[in-house]
């Protein structure tokens, strides 16, 4: 009997599914964005696909894998681009996605367990209250709260409320850790930063408690300006109007909006780069006498625009952050992305020298959000692939103009992150997960502490390679 | 018969009150914070204090004085500082305190009558949909909504939305003009600027549509630091962190707060400078996980004090903003005070600068607020009053220290705003107020176009100088 047979055996309460064909599809996300990726990770498959349904299971589950020493790798919806969720040494996939109760909203506040999908939470705490959660990526209506959280974002897909590791933007996490007798702890605070955005490197989240606000009908808009850097320069002078309330605000260059928002097409006009808004109903008014002054031409409202035009039609803000990128691959699978930081206060400067030097190659893609507590870009840019060799080639230029570069071709979450060690996710794994069995090759602190960050070269798992071969 | 008393038989069936004593207390603001304004306004009274219940009986008081040339001037609550609606040539003044009822409520907007108190609009809409509107100044409880959109300030009283006149923190007035049959006006987008913060000169409010936001159950917290500039740095930095919801943010320099906050004195050391906060609920563990990270010392949280401890005392909100300095006039009538703004990037250094210039000649008083996108300071600091010589000369370090003030010495507009000519507001005033009869003396712009506002002169109303003499 193998091991995994025998940890089979021991869950034979929970939910299991070992189909080769369904446990690999179930140990994918979408990190098939990156060419990088696609030819690293396209093989990697866990043993067993496991849907614990209420944290007593978790930590049965927990309990068996930690006793066979078989590695877990945490999902939520799979939603993510990085292989956040991809069981590089095999073993168990767990998935929280059938915990996914809302469990309690009072003003300001929800709890949800962390498979709770994120445009689902809203359906109840909007019926409950008119009430919303921040998060508001283009995964909106897919991805899970804890998954966000643990592998999400930088951002929290809004213009409002900065990063998601912000202090404040999560209030509260119950986390099971992966000992022979797992605990459970809740974390709040600063200590909340052990596990957010950690790929489940060292604990299970399993419940979450997040700020609500005022929940509006938002009206999606999509403006056109002639001229790139114009449509980016309205962009920054409404991220900066203090009296409007916006949830999203992003800028696309031409011609990707016409090539490949297809279903707004008819909106569209090829040699238009777009902003793409999400309106508060009482700051629409504002907003269009705004642009009416700066001529931006409002080419789609959602509060205007008639069911007919309307049937079929995507929400805004699935065009947004990496559903550009999506779409952009649809129509032309040999585009790839990166995820740039354009700082406060030079960003618009940094964004126009940018679009001068690579033009069409790169052609635009800005999210604006709250940095620090001033209003800066992230950015996708499309990147026209050419060769590895030209892609770290831009990487490097950018960089040399002042914008870090957050490597999407990149599985673990130094390389893709900040370039350095969590010193505080490494101890609290070492706490937490003190086998080293959650979601192996994930954080190079762990697994060469040796590997120098600052290298240009890129770090493989040893067990990725091992996996690759067999 | 007199003008007046013609006037007050056309006005047989409006609420009209003559007794002088009473009319002169009528006439009155808060003034008197300023040595300057108490020394020129003193005597300055109104005929005739005239109180319509509804916009017809505007419009009939109107077209009455009009056809009678005499002046009106009108009045919500009464709690300027700057003389905004005194009545300086005499005549009517329009008190709009009886219009006070609360028309609409839907999400994200409202509708009053121009004289409803803040604080009473948001017990409505708190009832109906626990919302509540942006502005949160210190005259909360008494000021009224077109009387603090008309006169009241540049900021909002609070740390979000910016100030009063960025787009889309008024949504629409509706305005009555001054003419032989006076005109009734909807403005909305950018229009809202001909009569915002114009102090009745050019139009007569009767109704304020204005956005709301989610209501919170605020919890007022004091912190204390043993140097101001810790305190300064504290607020700032929480000011910035984009994840946390707070409704104001101040600070107040020691020995200000314990010698001026008598009935929060049992709460304060008076070494101690002072954070004065409101913290939405939500935000409050994070708060708090910051503040002891900063070592702030929390004096005073109200949702730990007791009942006990609360008794008798003022919200936070009551002691920032002009409340500061009422509460210090209150101890000491010889200090007075000025208005600073401290602009991003520098504003911290600003008042680094200026605190070690001024020690506790000037003791500081931050308001924390949103300006162009970013956070920065208006200051409201005290001032131990040696010379009206002096005053002018802390007035030109602090410019020649890049702080401009906004002189709350001076009641006109352009003298206590920005120094210069409005031109929207001048060119409403002649549409909408040909004879000039609309609260005199306070545009510059309209009274004596050739006063030259660059000069170290101080404009004197004419027709003030005339009622001074009789």
């Amino acid at each position: 009997m193998t091991d995994i047979a025998r940890l089979k055996a021991a869950l034979a309460d929970v939910k299991v599914e070992d189909n080769p064909a369904i446990v690999k599809q179930k140990s994918r996300d979408f990190y098939w964005y990156s060419p990088v990726l696609r030819r690293q990770l396209d093989h990697v498959t866990a043993d067993l696909f496991v849907s614990p349904k209420n944290e007593a299971e978790v930590i049965h589950v927990l309990t068996a894998c930690y006793a066979a020493g078989v590695p877990v790798t945490p999902r939520g919806s799979g939603t993510g681009n990085y292989g956040q969720a991809m069981p590089l040494s095999g073993g168990v996939v767990l998935s929280l996605a059938e915990m996914r109760a809302v469990t309690a909203i009072a003003p300001g506040r929800v709890v949800a367990e962390a498979g709770a999908v994120l445009a689902a939470i809203d359906r109840e705490t909007r019926a409950h209250s008119r009430q919303e959660i921040r998060m508001h990526p283009s995964t909106y209506n897919t991805a899970s709260l804890a998954g966000f959280i643990a592998g999400g974002s930088g951002g929290i897909g809004s213009i409002n409320w900065g990063g998601l590791r912000d202090i404040g933007n999560v209030l509260r996490l119950r986390v099971v850790t992966m000992e022979e007798t797992p605990r459970v702890l809740e974390l709040s605070g600063l200590d909340l930063l052990k596990v957010m955005h950690a790929y489940g490197t060292n604990g299970i989240i399993t419940e979450v408690e997040v700020p609500l606000d005022a929940a509006y009908d938002w009206i999606d808009v999509i403006a056109g300006f002639d001229d790139y850097m114009d449509a980016v320069r309205f962009a920054d002078l409404l991220a900066n109007r203090d009296g409007l309330l916006f949830k999203e605000i992003a800028t696309v260059a031409a011609p990707a909006p016409y090539d490949y928002f297809l279903r707004h097409q008819k909106f569209l006009r090829r040699e238009q780069s777009v902003v793409l808004l999400m309106v508060a109903p009482h700051a629409l008014d504002p907003f269009l006498a705004l642009a009416a002054r700066e001529k931006a031409d409002i080419r789609y409202r959602s509060d205007t625009a008639t069911d007919a035009e309307k049937k079929g039609l995507p929400p805004v803000v699935e065009l947004t952050w990496n559903h550009t990128t999506l779409r952009g691959l649809r129509v032309d699978p040999t585009i790839t992305y990166l995820q740039v930081l354009y700082r406060f206060p030079g960003h618009v400067g940094s964004i126009a020298r940018l679009t001068e030097i690579f033009g069409d190659e790169v052609p635009g893609h800005l999210e604006f959000i709250r940095f620090d507590g001033n209003v800066a870009c992230t950015g996708l840019p499309i990147v026209r692939y050419s060769s590895d060799e030209r892609l770290d080639e831009i990487i490097r230029i950018h960089e040399d103009n002042g914008c870090p570069i957050f490597n999407p071709h990149r599985y673990t979450l130094e390389e893709g992150g900040m370039k350095k060690t969590d010193a505080v996710q490494l101890a609290f794994k070492r706490e937490a997960d003190p086998r080293g069995l959650l979601n192996p090759g994930k954080m190079i602190a762990w697994e060469n502490p040796d590997f120098d960050l600052d290298s240009d070269q890129v770090y493989l798992f040893p067990g990725l390679a091992q996996t690759a071969a067999e």
